[in-house]
């Protein structure tokens, strides 16, 4: 921990958070600095209490509800964790099972199983200019539901992967090197390197370089994402992380080769994504219902990742950044050489050295996700805290 | 809220509920009046709580086995959140990943997924004669496993939709109307118009309109059922009808066209059902495995519904109803014309006219369920409410 | 109950436990007898206190994780149970929906559903040599991920079927058993007869019969073991039922009929197993993707398995027990004849004369699955369970 509890609240006391409170969280870069900072100390101050079998349940009962339109373990797992940590219990909405296919409107189905949430979690990341605008479309309709006396309560929507950003992936990345540089005032004028890498799949969201760039040019550093051509991410992202490094003192720029980008780097976050225009062709071609066409896609696109297996984190690559010990990140699971496919985004060397860091990263994730939840349900954060470790009911009696 | 709080409790204390202790909710009909009322008071007493941040958890553990043998999303979350409210957990028994699709019987699955079990609730409406059948057989199980000794309680049963009834839909309308009317006593003579609509899909269950006339007789209302000749609803339930519109000073009365029972409505419940000789074809069918007969008989019933499309709740239907305003019910989803389908149930001014008054009616379903729970565990519930009114343990902490 | 409250916490303080403590639940021989004891008198004194409507919750929150690799009704309902019993509230991996199809390393996935983990029971018996290996890959995964500081909680890891043994099952049995003759002391002597049965499906997994000779040996009992030429379990079973049988002062022997087995027989156990050697045939063509050879595999194990139709627990064959009367034992469900199939393990007479004791059988499940984990978790048992009992937290309020 690189600030204890009392240090925390303070830091807690300090921010400006009531812009949160009764909110959603969508993207990054819609809150200001103060709620990410608070994000984070909040994060932080609930796994202290954990740790100290402390429970921070602000909930005595209450239902968060998940809806994934996508495959997922772990941020799946993440926001059950998250929000059995607060004292809620999930339900998934499962489209299969339910009548959304029988033509519900959102705006129904989302009052209809909203009568006792407290938070609504939704991972919706397959196609472009759909995902986020989903969750609003969620949003909306149970905060209309909430106003006209539907609900008796507001939940909270947590994006959990959209086709935009991946908040809670980097909202924990960013955690994990606080944690590992010792705070965030060492990370000025660090290097990081988003890069793209080679995987023999296809269709991967583009939510997490979005994310990554979007975030992680907020805090002084020097931001640098590389992809091969043709593997573009969304310009509105790109303006994002300029304007953000400007405000920041850090730098955002882009190179064209994994090596310039290793070049030095202080942190390295080399994973693969599917091209922007691609993936804004398959969506259209779903919504047609051209399955040949997306089958001739996936052909296009598998063919033109392999003109690229070079984009791979060796062990010679891992050499070239600073002092060659660069803290290596990955949202997992990665595709390691020899382990999950024959070539792929990591030599299975270098993903064995990290494997407890990358795990640590990923441990993060529910407490974020707990975060964002308490600082939309708390009016004063740091109070709460303050009351909760007073409270001292134990996660576990009679250990 | 038509009561305050102690008003409820004070109408709770005045009426006759120890029949309901220890049992299960299969059919409003089986109920007293005074059953009936209590449900309704319990309800709104559980809201009044909830609404002023007051758990009413009567568990501290436990579950609340789901059984769905038929798709839903509304009815799904209706009973995880009664039981949320409640202090239960749902755990769902899938046929699907279970054993019973091996041979096991009713009986011994019954008391397996029951030994931490308060409530089972099941939707089995699909087939007339066996959903309602279904469930005695899984109450008389449980019933005998805890005589027995094998389970430490019993689990109440509650009827989420059977081939007869759908009693916790019912039960939410009714209330929902209650509050419209402010309160029970004015509805006395009051028109109420459940007919059926044209829709392009077709099996849709009895339950609803066969749940709305044994139910709605029951407070002195003029009940109409208008439906287009071949689509008649159960002989039994028209005798349950008739016998109680006898007994509450109103009427039950049969028509043939929407317009004559939209004419001066207070209410208006129009909804697509199947033909009741119909289902008892599917029924045979199904048992006998002809899937090519149920082809044929599907295409037969859409056939038969689409020379009704003139069964729509438009605007000018609704010109018909007392100044215009009749209260517009559904059970939802409705088939919108132009929204979910070309011609339906419902026009889309009309639907959206009323969509918020729709989900109130939905929002009564949870409170509808944790009530039949609660009086099937509660021996003295005004008095537990009370207490639990002064216990006031928050659902939400520091909010 | 064979002793009262005080009487067990007296018999737990008596007992050497600590080797539980933090540990898992992989077979009963690799628990001493002590710590088999202490399973017991958990296991009913948690049940004492629930039959008194006390809560043993030792969580106030906290998630018991439920990975199934097989179909199960039962062991994923008393998982739940017990989990609910504790406190923890139970989410299942569903392979299905995860990652893991995609590659993901057993390791890595352990570490991210485990965040909030007490728990994890698995079940994984159908492949000779794979199941127990995986289980102890998982235990091993979170336990260096608590070491590493990635989780906050070391999770218990509870063995819900592997291809050796079936503990929570056997113990559950075993229990049963202790009550239905007033306690263990009155067990020496007394002859079990765990047998083959009949039965039209092929493939049912061994671990019933080994973790029945396996525990049985120990307690001074008489256990025979008998099954048709061809159907052999495990070998390292057999040697450790051996070395059991006389430590125990008991016996154990193989016969090869089911007559000579219940001759004068106090408890038994047909049911249906495939041989070992089958078992192992099929792990080694699955491994291939031979479907070809499964089927046929199929096919000659279900004609081998109709050699031996003989092989019934009829009327006749419980006359041969003694004074006809012997205990009758299935895990469930039973094949019964013209009830499930034409000819099976059972006759039908048999199985509804003690459907009552053995649906008792099943109910220790639950809290055996709850003993393991609160040995786990709870550093002094006995003064813990005295503590609950002062605690006297109700699992219903109001009742």
């Amino acid at each position: 921990m690189y600030q204890n509890f009392n240090e925390m609240i303070k830091t807690i006391e300090k921010l400006k958070t009531d812009g949160m409170y009764g909110g959603d969280f969508f993207l990054t870069w819609e809150k200001t600095d103060d709620e990410i900072a608070a994000t984070f100390a909040v994060a932080d101050a609930l796994r202290s209490l954990r740790e100290r079998n402390i429970s921070p349940a602000i909930f005595n009962s209450g239902l968060g509800i998940s809806i994934f339109r996508d495959n997922s373990t772990r941020t799946r797992f993440s926001f059950a964790s998250a929000c059995d940590l607060l004292g809620l219990t999930v339900r998934d909405l499962e489209e299969g099972k339910s009548q959304i296919a029988h033509g519900e409107t959102v705006r129904e189905t989302a009052n209809m199983v909203s009568f006792m949430a407290e938070a609504i979690g939704i991972r919706d990341d397959m196609y472009i200019g759909k995902g986020n605008k989903y969750m609003h479309e969620v949003s909306d309709a149970v905060d209309e539901g909430y106003r006209q006396g539907v609900l008796e309560q507001r939940p909270t929507l947590v994006n959990l992967q959209c086709d935009i950003d991946h908040p809670t992936q980097c909202m924990a990345d960013m955690d994990h090197i606080i944690h590992e540089f010792g705070g965030v005032e060492n990370l000025k004028g660090r290097k990081i390197a988003m890069t793209w890498a080679y995987s023999p799949s296809y269709g991967k969201p583009l939510s997490v370089p979005q994310g990554v760039i979007g975030l992680m040019t907020r805090f002084g550093m020097d931001v640098v994402l590389a992809h091969p051509e043709g593997y573009e991410v969304m310009g509105d992202v790109i303006d994002v992380a300029n304007k953000n490094a400007a405000a920041s003192g850090g730098s955002f720029k882009q190179v064209s080769s994994m090596e310039e980008a290793f070049e030095g780097a202080d942190i390295v976050y080399p994973k693969s994504w599917a091209p922007f225009s691609a993936m804004e062709k398959r969506t259209v071609l779903y919504g047609d219902g051209d399955m040949e066409g997306i089958d001739r896609l996936e052909k296009e696109l598998l063919k033109r990742n392999a003109e690229h297996t070079d984009w791979c984190c060796t062990e010679d690559m891992m050499k070239r950044t600073k002092d060659g010990k660069a803290l290596y990140l990955h949202c997992l699971p990665a595709d390691i050489n020899s382990v999950s496919c024959e070539k792929g985004e990591v030599e299975a060397s270098v993903f064995d050295r990290y494997r407890t860091p990358l795990y640590r990263q990923a441990s993060f994730k529910p407490y974020v996700i707990a975060a964002m939840i308490f600082l939309s349900k708390v009016k004063d954060p740091a109070s709460a805290l303050a009351e909760l470790e007073k409270r001292a009911l134990p996660v576990r009696n009679f250990g």
